[in-house]
């Protein structure tokens, strides 16, 4: 049968509630959408004539990882100053390195050369913002992974927008732009002789709008972008709360523009003020809330992306993200750019975002195992607004799909899936990576011959 | 030339202060130990003529890493029980698992398995603590890997002690067995129709005490231990300042039989009442300690073994271990044994190691990433007693050498090597990995077909 796959013989992960583990699982897809799941006797007998079949004895199938913040480009400095002050690795290192170094060509470049790292470690979606993001937007429209992208709103002169009065229009742009190709998303092919319909790949990209902070956006640029994105129906990401000293900054920056109404808000109370957070809001960072933040963030139905390395390397502090989960509020993992992890390595992340609350809490029970792989997982997806695309492994959902290897020393034995992948793997250990139902990662490399592993 | 190995084109981490890095660097070995090392050009120049030759081009050369604490058989259990309180943990699990699945055959077993992991991982030797003890040491002379081994002393029946008042008079005899054919280790083989004197291997093998903790064993177990080891001349290891809780068992175990002496000590201070440090004595966790135990450690030169991973992963707390760098205390980082990590990887070590200090500190310049490199490799072998042997690239030493990948994305690019191996590389870049001379794994794989990667 044309254009269907099964996986096979593996141990099934969903990340659905109803049945999150399938010992013997089997998963068979058509068209690139999820068909059918469940344990491997039952889907060979529905489904037994494909075209492809991927068997995973002693492998892990489970949904692709979903990474809900980077600046992609930023892979063209990793490690370039690390173990500084902040700032003066921003003012010193990174801002000059970005003023020399940044322009549409080196963009797309590191671009796809961060969607190859990241697709090697199992990451299908990721969520991205920076500047020249119609480069980004072609480096993953390359690679064949799907993501969310912000071009950035920054009020300083940014690269690829010189006059900061145009940041949101340039922005917005970007928005119209890949939401008009995405909807004009089917072309014809030519295929065996046969003219089909086929999804030329555009709906992968989702656009949306990236205000870089409270501190380097007045609260008019804030409040602009964000009716801006709700306007397009667009998710508004923006770090918020990553350093103590951020709400000093906030308050200085906005005394001036807002009276005294913001001299003792909360990073998030400000921002709330502004009528910033809604169900479309992701919060980078949020390291630095109290409980106050996070009603209000609950309340608005406002997510989270939680970057516990980034947070670690810089020194900005520990998220508290067991307590974010606990009440309910979508968590999802970030790598942050590889200027201050350095990898975009979803595996290690989700150890470090385990152990570090468990250590922060002191509380070995605190973030168990599985509550981290939902984390990076469907938490993640529904805290960029893709719950309902992938994330999970269900009939319907697009095919985002990894096989995980069991078989190297380090993975035996397995008393406990969600241990072993949190514990356990590493990214090498991924060995099929599928996205939108296309095979692009087969015995841990890439099937295109013009992609490096 | 028979037995000689030329490594060359490598990016050369020596580890040695004088010059610390080679950038296009190269090493010759003979007989399994290091002769020469320098640039390439010279090196090929001095030693043109050898039996094997490792290109190294894209690749970081560097010490065999030194992985200070171990349990190797418990690899039988990682993953069994994750994310419980300690005494769940350990009362409903670990120690029930330990009583049902510990016997010879299973230690050596899962000790094999053990080595395999971590030599695929960049390890080239341990330091271990367990019982059956003569069993982990067939499994590692059997890997080709070195290690220096402690039989387990604990007043409690323990797997193959039933009685523990004969628990030292093991040990002893664990200690002198294992010195013993060290000291015959050369044996004559008939090579190519020559007979020559061969290392046998059983120099790699390094007997040492491992006494558990002090609160497992009394004062005069500790005390009879320690004055064993030290008429023997081997390492005294023992878990210390593990847990807050620690303090209190310390003093209620020992408060009847001392006195009222060691009620107001911390841990640290009750050890050295009983004469147990000096440099021969491997304090392993080091966390609950205070300025006066640094003090106490620095003066009698003992040696801190750093296992920030389970540490973190059982809420047991942050070792200081950046002041005790600081204060020129020889410190090695570990990676515990696998119910409680549960990798044997001290990549991702190095990577949380980092990243815990600077995030307890608030500062981002704390333990740099060529000091974390310190601690995986020359620091490492010092704490446990072989810096003369391993640990560094310099002539005279062993050649215990691991070539570590720069191709892949996630290691593109290089500003700073330090920098690369702890924040970039993972353990499944580890291309070569060689133990006294021999190459035991190329290509990311072992040449013994026997075993398992």
């Amino acid at each position: 049968m044309k254009n269907s796959i099964l996986i096979i013989n593996g141990l099934l992960l969903t990340m659905e509630q109803e049945m999150p583990l399938v010992e013997d699982g089997a998963i068979f897809i058509k068209d690139g959408i999820i068909v059918d799941c469940g344990t491997s006797r039952e889907i060979a007998k529905r489904h037994g004539r494909v075209e492809t079949v991927i068997d995973a004895e002693s492998h892990i199938i489970m949904p692709g990882l979903v990474n809900c913040h980077t600046h992609l480009p930023m892979s063209m400095f990793r490690g370039l100053a690390d173990d500084l002050p902040l700032d003066v690795w921003l003012n010193e290192h990174i801002f000059p390195a970005e003023a020399a170094m940044l322009n549409p060509d080196s963009v797309k470049k590191w671009a796809l050369h961060s969607c190859m790292e990241m697709l090697l470690a199992g990451i299908t979606t990721c969520c991205d913002g920076y500047f020249y993001e119609d480069q980004v937007a072609e480096a993953v429209m390359a690679s064949g992974m799907r993501a969310v992208l912000g071009q950035g709103v920054i009020d300083f002169p940014a690269p690829g927008v010189p006059e900061p009065a145009k940041n949101i229009d340039v922005a917005e742009d970007f928005v119209r732009k890949w939401k008009s190709f995405s909807s004009t998303n089917k072309s014809y092919v030519q295929d065996a002789g046969h003219s089909r319909i086929q999804d030329a790949g555009y709906s992968r990209v989702v656009p949306s709008v990236f205000c870089h902070s409270p501190y380097t956006c007045s609260r008019e640029t804030l409040i602009k972008a964000k009716e801006m994105a709700k306007r397009l129906g667009v998710l508004f990401q923006i770090h918020v709360a990553e350093t103590r000293e951020e709400m000093n900054m906030v308050r200085r920056i906005n005394s001036s523009i807002s009276g005294d109404e913001s001299r003792d808000m909360s990073v998030v109370q400000y921002l709330d003020s502004a009528g910033i957070l809604d169900d479309k809001t992701l919060l980078v960072h949020a390291v630095w809330i109290n409980d106050a933040d996070m009603e209000i963030i609950k309340s608005r139905s406002a997510k989270v992306a939680h970057c516990p390395e980034s947070n670690m390397k810089l020194a900005s502090g520990i998220a508290p993200a067991w307590k974010l989960v606990q009440e309910n509020i979508s968590v999802g993992l970030g790598t942050d750019g590889c200027a201050s992890n350095n990898t975009h390595d979803l595996f290690s992340e989700m150890d470090m975002a385990a152990k570090l609350q468990k250590t922060a809490l002191m509380d070995p029970c605190a973030m168990d195992a599985r509550s981290v792989v939902e984390m990076a997982t469907i938490g993640g997806a529904r805290a960029i607004g893709l719950g309902h695309i992938t994330g999970s492994i269900v009939p319907g959902k697009k095919a985002d799909i990894i096989v995980v290897g069991l078989r190297k020393p380090h993975m035996v034995p397995v008393y406990n899936p969600w241990s072993t992948v949190v514990y356990g793997a590493k990214a090498s250990d991924v060995r099929v990576v599928m996205v939108d139902g296309t095979i692009l990662v087969k015995d841990g490399k890439f099937l295109n011959p013009d992609f490096h592993d």
